[in-house]
């Protein structure tokens, strides 16, 4: 199997990267590429007992920096772990790209260098967020701002393959991000998009309003890049900024720090059920070959989680489905 | 003072809506037009001791619901309590209008009867929003899901002058809701207004990513109305949805319903502190009249606090400031 796992991106590189990779080969028996400088992997991999045939080391001299023009960067560094990986992805089939550094630099290079299927209009960034009961898949999070209509159509495509193929969802249910549960609400943008859903072959539960997206009903939430983006971050702001409030509320009386303690296992509990790091990274879908942006701050449970959602895509063959996919659709 | 409330709009009219109204006299020794049925608000008022001669009734027999298609509602309920309201404020200078009701039928009308101010393309309808310390408004909050980018533009305008003569900020700084910090982020409006708002007379802090509203250190955030309203609606549900969560975790172990009792205090005070009834209204802003949406949940408390704002709003000249810098912006 043809995964490769950047050990040089991301806040924990590369030792969190190296060592989600030794426990993945461990528990899922699977092989590995880890891409980047020969010296450093091999001295992180040195501290582990694991099957040595099952880690292969692809050498790369230098790494983007999230600071650096994603483009500019991709042009600039060919020796980077990035464009290393990336090029030798396109020699062989079907292959999964991990990597917890810059996201730019990630899409950019997987759009350059790898290309676009044959038929998808613009490639998405997708993202599984948690809610009330499991999970839903967001797409667009970020890589397309300005849309047209039809791209959401694909994007509901692109977000119905992975869900069936890797989350595991049976005819998943698509809805669209909106402002208004009634069908003619919105912006010109997304009431285009309506149509197109609600005519294509979707089980299309039409639109999902803000309010109720973390506990929605659908399987797949579509939406334009920007939305998306707000959504996934806003999300995220809040929960957090909740959470900070009530534990500084909680600790301004000592009734409070009593009680905060008793409750302190049942607040992990409910945190660890929004923990990224349980439903592996975000897959940038529509590009000839896997790409898995795992979280900047990924640490080794993470990045095991992301080399078992990627064994799934491979294994579960997402690039072909979405491929003749898109063939279909063109025809 | 022409400060005019529809007693007939919301949850909970008309019981709510006069027993605020009540309040509010008493508090602010201000006089008051409560619009609707004449013996209901009669009965209503009955039960209550307070100056007289501060309550006047505009009678209204009929009221426009929240199912009804707004634009229509207006054409076909001449006699409803919204329709009679804003044709009376026709005939008044600096009027405000205060209702619970209909959200949709409250634009169109105060669009279709009052009309816009001479030089506002767009008016938006805001909404002041808790963060960590104090306030922000956010505009549009869901007036005008197209925008072009002098539109946004102009909703800071608008912003910064409510936010000076109500919310009592001196120099309002400005934020724009992005999708990134730098300036060359977002789609092709955000990059647009970017631009404006920079060249523009504003305290402008550029762009504020959606991760980062709930602290934002502006006091106005200015986005198109789709933006906006996913941005309202999210963090309302988001919001409840880990406050519901972190609850269902407490009750699930016998430590933690202890530990809950003992924090039940300072989970009131937290929430208290992002209840909307602490802050009025959501105004809206451009047209030819003071227009202020109450949470159709609104008790008495919530309709004497978008009183108190109705107060400042008349009080400070806003609609003449707004006018003023119309034709400033023009010239």
């Amino acid at each position: 199997m043809n995964i490769f796992l950047d050990a040089m991106g991301g806040d924990n590189a590369p030792y969190e990267i190296v060592k989600g990779a030794v426990d993945a080969v461990k528990e899922y028996g699977v092989t590995l590429t880890l891409v980047g400088r020969r010296s450093v992997i091999e001295d992180e991999l040195s501290k582990y007992d694991y099957p040595k045939d099952k880690i292969e080391i692809l050498p790369a001299e230098t790494v983007i920096e999230n600071s650096e023009e994603p483009a500019m960067a991709i042009r600039r560094k060919p020796d980077s772990s990035l464009v290393v990986a990336l090029e030798e992805m396109k020699t062989r089939e079907n292959a999964v790209l991990i990597s917890a550094g810059s996201t730019g630099a990630l899409l950019s290079g997987g759009l350059l260098k790898l290309g676009r299927i044959k038929g998808i209009k613009r490639p998405a960034l997708a993202a599984t967020i948690p809610k009330n009961d499991g999970v839903f898949l967001l797409i667009d999070t970020g890589a397309n701002a300005d849309c047209k209509p039809e791209y959401l159509e694909q994007f509901a495509q692109l977000g119905k393959i992975y869900s069936e193929n890797v989350l595991g969802k049976i005819n998943p249910s698509i809805g669209l991000i909106n402002i208004g549960a009634e069908a003619k609400k919105g912006n010109t943008l997304v009431k285009a998009a309506y149509e197109l859903l609600e005519a294509g072959d979707f089980n299309f539960l039409g639109n999902v309003e803000a309010r109720d997206i973390m506990e929605t009903k659908a399987d797949v939430l579509v939406c334009d890049g920007f939305t998306g983006n707000v959504v996934l971050k806003l999300t995220e702001g809040t929960a957090d900024f909740i959470i900070k409030g009530i534990k500084k509320s909680i600790l301004s009386s000592t009734k409070g720090k009593i009680g905060g303690m008793l409750i302190k296992d049942n607040l992990k509990n409910f945190k660890k059920q929004f923990d990224y790091a349980e439903y592996g990274g975000a897959p940038f879908l529509g590009v000839k070959g896997g790409i898995i942006k795992a979280h900047g701050s990924s640490d080794a449970y993470a990045i095991k989680n992301a080399i078992r959602q990627s064994i799934k895509f491979v294994e579960n063959d997402v690039l072909k489905k979405i491929s003749e996919n898109a063939k279909k659709m063109e025809a």
